[in-house]
């Protein structure tokens, strides 16, 4: 009935896949790497040569130069963080080259105190660290298209990341500044050409915002906004704006070009809805997934990330059979409020066709939609914020492919 | 009565860094890097060419070719993740150059049944994610010498890291083998060409022991022991053996070469520690930290790590006047089991001389001890699992070094 998936308890059932014929000591092979001593240490260590890791999707886009974006390669990646290098990027005018001893962040608008901050005096304040996903509102789009596309996890979703992010808490700041009694806004502007700004809610930024200046233990890297970033937990990508220069104290939202041209998301009923900023509950198996083959009959482990943008997930279930029925799967990491979650449950292939997906469910109540109602949240004109699920197909030869369900 | 030390609330009342005279707007410059569209995408993301990171005492051990270690850069890093390529390394023969199609890991000995498994394999297994430390039995020896050492804090202590550890829970792999009713030890060997190897008590074994496949989101980095190491949380880092090649099961330890002629602890009363294994309660300061040099007087944020291999860190204090008080810092992370946690606590720097140090407590009612108790604990011959404080003396002109208390 769960067409193959099973409960731990049942795994051993299933057999081993490593059994070896008979019970005697098994001879071990002398491989030529334990022959004689292999490289010395080194001030960076790398990758294995055997393993082929790098973002997917790396390309520009038609609108301007340096604008364009790569994603994480999922189905490589396991556990819930992203090495930095291979973080997800999207920018709209390149990355910049800042000298850090020069770059300064300016505190001001509606403050008593303008305030003005070059990077060793940020190195100075007190910061806080957590995990937290971060995902741009485009993540998926190819989801909403007609047919499905033949593509990877990564290519079809890798515009989602997780890190430890580690920065000042923003309210540190605005504190200092002393925000006076009409502030409603913050407007955050970047120090790239392209200058993006945008809009966050005052009541947000004093909550959980950070000024980020460390992504996985180590100062930002350029392409995540080095020498600082803000960070808005849970809220679409560009959002957090790299290269952090302004922050600006408003009555009112600054309409960017930034959120009028793109980031307001069309609604069915011709209305628009403008600082949408939170993502939805939302999950991806990235393993089996597209492109993958199954070697051969027997037990996977069915793998994947699931988060939401309001809370802490609170469960994952898996169908294999295109959403039919569902079983619970196990977390495999500790759920974290707005970090990614990983999820796990083993299944028994014996050559039977399948359909796999998983679906979401946050402490909020949200659970994560179909492919149909996420659709129909917007116009068909918004390629944002699609969070409906990611279906495989698994074919009796073990080719895996997306499809909509 | 603190030497400086603040709670936040008083932090505003040591007055901004970022204050700017008057209370206009303020006029942003326009940098040479807002004037053009950066660089593009990439496959693979790097550090600003303004951050130099790379670990230190990069450097071979006269033990043998290959032998040797290199430090994690700590007094770079915040947060408590330490990047995979950044990770101390210490092997016994270099780092061997694994086909991961050609490597086996075979579990035998006092079992009923051996099992051998390709790498292939055992990606089809379900794994598990935590967050764990891993210190080198040899970390912060120099701290052990007579004179303190004029070192940065990576180098006196860098031979610790955090990660995100993903792998195989060890006992799924016992269960299938099935260990026979004598089985008290495994025994785990490497496939460099060191062959180095170490006995785990089969009740640690089937605890919280890891066969890690994946370190911070990617498959190991070979200087981390791809394709497979064993994982043990919270014991000297050479129990978790690299390129895992053998699981024996066995009645008795293995007694090996590496557990015999080194990490065997002499006592004061002439009698030897064998099998420590478990790592103490520690922490270090990490900024300011030796080789620093505080620019001008004025308050900063005192930041370092703390971890125990008993549990979970419950607290740390700082002392700014070599120990004679102690404040409690802030936590910065949440504190998990047998992982880093960061601290903080804001300090004000108005030129008076000061002996900055730090003491952990974790959740077993362990308290690191001062340099002196912790030497007294073995033999003077011993340089292994020193525990005591690292203390930072401040000069009047700012510069920071390496001191005894």
């Amino acid at each position: 009935m769960t067409n193959g998936l099973i409960h731990r308890r049942d795994l051993l059932k299933a057999g081993s896949i490593g059994l070896i014929a008979g019970s005697a000591t098994p001879v071990m092979a002398r491989e030529p790497w334990m022959t004689g001593p292999g490289q010395p240490m080194s001030g960076s260590g790398e990758s294995s040569r055997y393993v082929s890791l790098a973002r997917e999707q790396v390309g520009a886009h038609a609108f301007g130069p340096g604008a364009g974006s790569s994603s994480s390669p999922l189905q490589h990646l396991n556990g819930t963080i992203t090495p930095s290098r291979l973080h997800f990027e999207r920018h709209h005018s390149g990355i910049p080259d800042i000298d850090p001893d020069k770059h300064r962040l300016t505190v001001h608008g509606a403050v008593r105190q303008p305030l003005r901050f070059s990077y060793a005096d940020l190195l100075r304040y007190p910061q806080e660290t957590h995990l937290y996903f971060l995902e741009c509102s485009g993540n998926s789009y190819r989801n909403t298209l007609a047919e499905p596309q033949n593509q990877t996890a990564g290519e079809l979703n890798g515009l989602v990341s997780g890190s430890e992010w580690t920065g000042i808490p923003l309210h540190y700041l605005l504190d200092e500044a002393g925000v006076t009694a009409d502030a409603e806004w913050i407007v955050a502007e970047g120090a790239d050409a392209a200058g993006l700004t945008r809009s966050v809610p005052l009541s947000r930024a004093l909550d959980n915002v950070l000024v980020a200046l460390y992504q996985n233990g180590e100062p930002l890297q350029p392409a995540q906004g080095f020498p600082v970033r803000l960070f808005v937990p849970g809220c679409e990508g560009n959002i957090s704006v790299k290269w952090l220069q302004t922050i600006k104290v408003q009555a009112k939202p600054g309409y960017t070009r930034d959120e009028t041209s793109k980031y307001t998301d069309l609604l069915q009923d011709g209305q628009a809805e403008m600082f949408t900023l939170q993502m939805e509950v939302k999950s991806v198996i990235t393993s089996p997934s597209g492109r993958m083959r199954l070697p051969e009959h027997g037990v996977y482990d069915v793998s994947g990330i699931a988060w939401s943008g309001a809370g802490t997930i609170a469960k994952v279930e898996v169908s294999a059979d295109g959403g039919k029925n569902w079983v619970t799967a196990a977390l495999q990491s500790d759920a974290r409020p707005l970090a990614l979650t990983r999820f796990r449950i083993p299944w028994h292939w014996q050559g039977q066709s399948a359909v796999l997906l998983s679906r979401a469910f946050d402490d909020r109540g949200n659970i994560q939609p179909t492919r149909e109602a996420a659709l129909a949240r917007y116009s068909s004109a918004v390629i944002y914020h699609y969070n409906g699920y990611q279906s495989w197909r698994v074919g009796k030869s073990g080719e895996v492919s997306n499809v909509y369900v």
